[in-house]
């Protein structure tokens, strides 16, 4: 049970952007810029960072929601499930491994980011920006993580959830539904 | 020096928010509600909570700056360095020893915080929002730490940085300075 009162039909993070408001919309606004803004990197890989760092902070709801996102927006569910097992082996490019590494390390620690990361990133082809929006997306993600784990929000067993969710972060997004469109939430 | 091509002027976080305005837009608006908006807990308390995760999470520019804030609204430097050194001792209320530990828990992981401190905030008078809003300011801070200390940002060693820096954020706030007003920034 949740340690504060949130609606019972909104599970996860969903209940605590309703608890709130006014500090869910510059969260809101704030993975909307980064996870689907203009970017170099494509939608996919910015979900598969937030999948590994809410995978390895072990927090079922965002791990299977972001996951769940990611295959939808790749078209498969095979990538997702290998950059959780090894990155170093996962059909990923060279230069995502070195970003999929570097959030990994923030998932630990700022401190654990190694220079020797970072120049992988480089060489292969990645961008400063690029670089600063996976810390950043790694750093939202462990917030996230706290967010809805520290307050023992409720986790649904059903795939379908996610599924369900999945489609409407992938096709709205993740800024408030306009009134008319409430029937899209579930 | 920083993984990525921030001003050489500007350390920490101050360097950060200006390489990239989009993200930091929400960054500030949401720091701006949760540590000045309108609040039960005061100024200072939503300090010390910034303090202690900054500490734990060994982050020295934002455990300096937070502390230099919480030391400045407290009108003294007591506190803050007794909650950093252990929250049962220091000359804080019942209802915030319960919330520090909260926060202190949420610094390791969301699944750290127990019902039992949870519970022990509660029997101290801690509302619901309270409790919220220090979960979510613990979470904010291990985003802020691992952003600043993950791109390597410069941390300066002289104690008036941060105290010029917490005059800022104590007198004017979080969010972005006023054309006109940028002198404030020193």
């Amino acid at each position: 049970m949740p340690y504060i009162s949130v609606e019972a039909h909104l599970p996860g993070i969903t209940g605590l952007l309703e608890y709130r408001k006014d500090s869910a919309e510059p969260i809101r606004n704030l993975t909307q810029f980064l996870l689907r803004g203009p970017n170099t990197l494509t939608e996919g890989e910015r979900e598969l960072i937030a999948s590994i760092v809410s995978h390895n902070n072990e927090c079922r709801f965002c791990s299977s929601a972001h996951t769940a996102a990611t295959d939808l927006l790749l078209g498969e569910s095979h990538t997702a499930a290998c950059v959780k097992a090894d990155i170093e082996t996962a059909p990923v490019s060279e230069k995502m491994k070195a970003l999929l590494t570097i959030a990994k390390q923030i998932q630990k620690s700022g401190k654990a980011v190694t220079t020797e990361t970072v120049e992988r990133a480089k060489r292969a082809g990645a961008t400063d920006v690029e670089i600063h929006d996976t810390v950043l997306i790694a750093a939202l993600f462990c917030l996230y993580n706290r967010y809805v784990d520290g307050l023992a929000t409720v986790t649904p067993t059903d795939p379908d959830f996610y599924k369900n969710l999945a489609d409407r972060i992938v096709h709205h997004g993740y800024t408030r539904l306009p009134q008319g469109y409430e029937h899209l939430k579930k």
